[in-house]
């Protein structure tokens, strides 16, 4: 099999985006459905499917017609405006495409020589070890919890922790592939947000991994697993910056969204015990220009964050340490500053908001969620960040 | 029947206090069935009758043993501590009595002659008018939302719009206290917070109101009630601020009752994806340091407006402009502060957090809900201090 | 005099920008000294002019060399870093060249025609009135404060009350443009920041001003004025987005230099109680991070309007509604952002970084006084855009 | 010598507090002259004197009339009003007078024996270390900086490096107390706030400290001093909380002085651009209510600490760890609530504010480097109380 190096041209997202438009009014309509089944319904991601959205960030010679991520990650923050379950899932599904695109081409063709449609959930926190098995490969045991997405996938990639023989031997992350028939589902997603991600435990039982589908953190994040360079353009890349588009994208999309709902709430409302109209409140106008204000920011920086993310990848070349650190925590701050938004307008949205039949009540406990991940943790960004800056050496207990 | 100007003396709280604290357990073991049953479970509001709290605000000539407000409000904050939803309710059906206590000898004999264990839920917001009634009285016809703990209530305190010949026939707030016998609840309660308030809807069917079961807005802040007078010690005060001691109160309790459940989290919290500690975090110690600091603060500037409730009123008088206009707002900007204090350490508990298993997602959920009541919204408080404090008019619009 | 409707081509600030690096080494070590005179050293304002600063927004006729704002503004934030003040004053000096290419070719004769390199400082909020002159024209007389960088002025826009015939005789503010020789220089610029600005008070005894060199605001605003069309390009568009580009920049850029600063003293300080390095602390990593991330997104944000502007102007359209007051409105915000920037790390700074002798403290009162212009009162802002946003009118007691 | 258990009885500072309020007016007369000559003017200090000021917290046997905190520190948030610099100064010079009273009866003697009304400066940082004197003793040499009221001072209490036997020779801080013919005052106070505090550099060269003027840290919180159980009520104390009553009153102080000021300016203040009057705002009704509010808690929380500290010291104990640690970092917090109420209103205030001229000025420059303090770094302060929180062991790197 000779290597293709080229991804194919890196095309518009243009169409994508437009099609996934054209989506929203379904996606939003089954909201309360995913709540309440506690998974994203099947015909969301059916037609997300349709749109092209997981063919964003798929390799050309599967089927894939790679973009940018400034390209890409819009449409996200388009269908967190109507389901933030939907976006988070579909996102990481996409996202997950991209990941697999760095590995093994024995594993690539596994994932889609036979279906190319077929998508990975993730579980990557490194919380299992495994069993070496001699001639290559482990065996993994244990659950892996928090898998968005798992019921729409047919792979899985779990984080498990492996010595690594590039660092002597050091114990460091890895990330194995494996199919359905390796896990089952263990439903144990009861939660106050994004109730609709079902993200179910995944429980592997004594399951054996060869090393093509295994790749280290560290190789995934320096250019050097084993399918590095298979395809070009977008996929010449540190896997961690695509893996993660899509948090801070569901986070901002929620936001816009608060503030289209609190606008319209506001022009009607009117106070109880008064009768004041909330429209001509001071107070009330200058919630919604900063959140305003806010939002239309971080969709800037993050902007500026896709492009060159784009650019350095086409570019041939990995990040510079200052964007590595700069994308990583500035997905973290956005995340904070888009609840931020939501929470300034939340907080005066009076009690009516709180009823079940209220969709701001969904999009505040949703945005809130958003802030949680390990990776959105600002605390943790921004002291990895702020440590690049003073010249100190990278803190490894922090992520 | 001869007036009897004493309320008897005001006997410590320290009592009912202990007795409320010995039934903290079983009413924290009952939270996540408050939530599911979406009212107080019954053996809490007997509970806490037991223990005394509803004779708090009750006058002594009914069984009442009447008490200060720095005496009887830190019962409310223990309690909501164990079940945020219990002690809003609770809080709101003992100082019901208190607003009673102002109204005609008349009234307060048909509620508590035969039962002086009886408690009113209400429904103030003057949403529907009336129709007037030749030689006295008026009809009401409509539904009255948000009556917490109306499920535990015999009568309902409902607000209502009618001219006052005090002020030359100006249509302003009043409330009437009707029986339960002229009311049905709907059960409206679908809410993401509070859910154990059971504060459901009152629907009032053409129903005749007497005088001596109405007073106007204006005689209850004034000194003016028919019943003015019966009673002295802490009922000779406005009825808004002993009306309104329980939601700053149940805010705090929850905020102290956050700070307990984090330190226990984070001190074996160990980061899933470096195993770092998260106890060894300045980040974590700084968060739970300001949220502590925080409802420290606001605990000390409540207490000090309870104790000087309780001197002015046990003083004879009513309060200053300056007292009223800050003991309203200040309770606004207690809640304000206790939810942030809750907020500051929400945002760093991690995703786990969120599972309806764990605690906290409840009493984030409830935290920010307190904040969300009218009487809480700082907002509105803010202005209406503000306005004092730069020597302006009262703006009518702001409640 | 035939119209010339081409300003010249757009060329890149690029040039220009690398130009004024070169001059900033000067004019921070001036930056004392500008404090010291309370006026903008002489060798600052003719280096920037030899850099091509004044000539950025000057028509070509007149020897400018037009170009976008997103390649003019840049060089205010670079300027910014090294001295404020300078900055402040350079950055009105040249925006005021934009507003002169609206109004009447004879005046722009006046200006430039002789000394191409003249510039003017104003004095534009409307507290004086006027005395009509039949025939034409208007008397002034009054004073103007506020006249920022007067002393490298050899003329004056000064804002005044006239009745507008277009709006039936309303009275609003008008620009009238008057040479040095119709006013004097009072020198009462004793302030606690931006010192070196020389914003010093003009005053007009009994002055007569032509028609030609009077605007309404009106006028200014919808592309009506005199002048209007004489050149294109940058020249078509509203006066008080170009007019105002300054003050946001140069909060930006104070914000950029505290960063490098703050970075600079951490790396080395030592707690004088402890000897503990303060580059350890997490605290001073999580403040510089935030402070970056928020001055990275507020120039993204601003970029982003500054694009906008110049496209808008070169394809011949004034500004929507939308983009009108989002542009006027989100100057306020990212100045708010930049002095956030500083307090976080100001607070953080310790007690040496207030001697005089310490950058730390001029960069931080410098930083505050950013957010004093009118211009950039985010409360008047805020609710500008949220009235808007909520399809409310505007109100016209906010500027 | 007897040892004199009492320290007399602790009597009211209501009639001190009256005698420094007849004071105020010439204070604040003197705010600029202080600002100006860069030192409290003598007049200042001799008023405060006769007020009885500095005999607040000084043994009766030397003519003091000790006081509780509660009464004698609301005295200093009244003069911070009118003089920050003179509060500051005011207050380490009464406060020292306690430090004092726990040390060896023959330093008490030679401090106040002749001269009663004796006053120390002090600068306790432990930059230096020292030089050990067979027989006993230490030899200091070096610079002290940050020496408030110095200049009204004739002695000094100076913090050092030295081993100490009872840690089994671990190298702790000392303080020594020396006399002023022991070091010169070299003038290097050139800063931009709480100029007039006077905070010169000691320096001293080659002087011998006899081992009676001198306390080790640990003893003096830990009641191990050579002089401890020489008085008794408000000396049965660590030195440390007493030490540091004056920064956050003195915070507190210029915030409650900020409000009145806002007040009146609000109260006449029209906008330049549009002639609107800046009462009617609801964003400055808004700020001026929250600053209010903040400040109010502040109050609280400090007269809690301290009457709490008082409590303590008269039954004859010392503070538990959780006092120790919340009275020490809640004045930090206390610091930064009252720096906030500063900043809400000063970044409402305008341009106008910034004259040299306007008292507000002062007041923000003065009040954000009370917070500039090490003893009011939050960020430590905050560590200091979060790890205790969490049950972590003292930190030594955070003082």
């Amino acid at each position: 099999m000779s290597i293709d190096t080229s991804s194919g041209p890196v095309v518009s997202g243009a169409a994508m985006r437009a099609a996934v438009t054209e989506s929203l009014a379904s996606i939003a309509a089954n909201a309360d459905r995913a709540e309440q089944e506690r998974r994203v319904p099947d015909e969301n991601i059916a037609a997300l499917r349709e749109a092209g959205l997981f063919r964003a960030l798929q390799p050309s010679r599967y089927g894939g017609t790679p973009m940018g991520a400034e390209e890409y990650t819009p449409a996200l923050v388009d269908i967190a405006g109507a389901c933030a379950s939907t976006a988070w899932v579909a996102g990481l599904l996409a996202q997950h495409s991209h990941l697999i695109g760095l590995m093994s081409a024995e594993l690539q063709d596994e994932v889609w020589a036979d279906d190319p449609t077929a998508l990975a959930s993730s579980s990557v926190a490194a919380i299992n070890g495994c069993e070496e098995v001699p001639g290559g490969g482990v065996r993994l045991n244990g659950s892996w919890g928090w898998s968005s997405g798992c019921d729409h996938a047919s792979w899985a990639i779990l984080g498990f922790r492996r010595a690594d023989p590039v660092l002597g031997g050091m114990v460091i992350p890895h990330f194995a592939v494996v199919p359905k028939a390796d896990y089952r589902i263990h439903d144990d997603w009861f939660v106050a947000a994004l109730r609709g991600t079902g993200s179910k435990t995944l429980v592997v039982d004594d399951v054996y991994v060869p090393e093509h589908r295994i790749e280290s953190f560290l190789a995934l994040g320096t250019g050097t697993t084993k399918g590095f360079g298979l395809h070009g353009g977008i996929f010449h890349a540190a896997f961690v910056n695509w893996f993660s588009l899509g948090f801070s994208a569901v986070s901002l999309g929620i936001a816009r969204r608060f503030i289209e709902v609190y606008r319209e709430k506001v022009s009607s409302r009117v106070r109880a015990y008064t009768g004041a109209k909330v429209a001509d409140s001071a107070a009330a106008a200058m919630r919604i220009a900063e959140s305003h204000h806010q939002t239309t920011a971080v969709y800037h920086t993050l902007h500026a964050d896709w492009s060159a993310m784009t650019a350095r990848a086409l570019a041939g070349e990995l990040p510079t340490d200052d964007e590595a650190v700069h994308w990583r925590s500035n997905q973290a701050y956005a995340t904070k500053q888009s609840i931020e938004a939501v929470d300034r307008l939340w907080s005066a949205s009076g009690g009516s908001a709180f009823f079940d039949s209220n969709e701001m009540q969904r999009l505040w406990r949703d945005s809130k969620m958003t802030g949680s991940h390990a990776y959105s943790d600002y605390d943790i960004a921004a002291q990895k960040h702020g440590r690049h800056l003073l010249g100190l050496p990278p803190d490894m207990t922090l992520f």
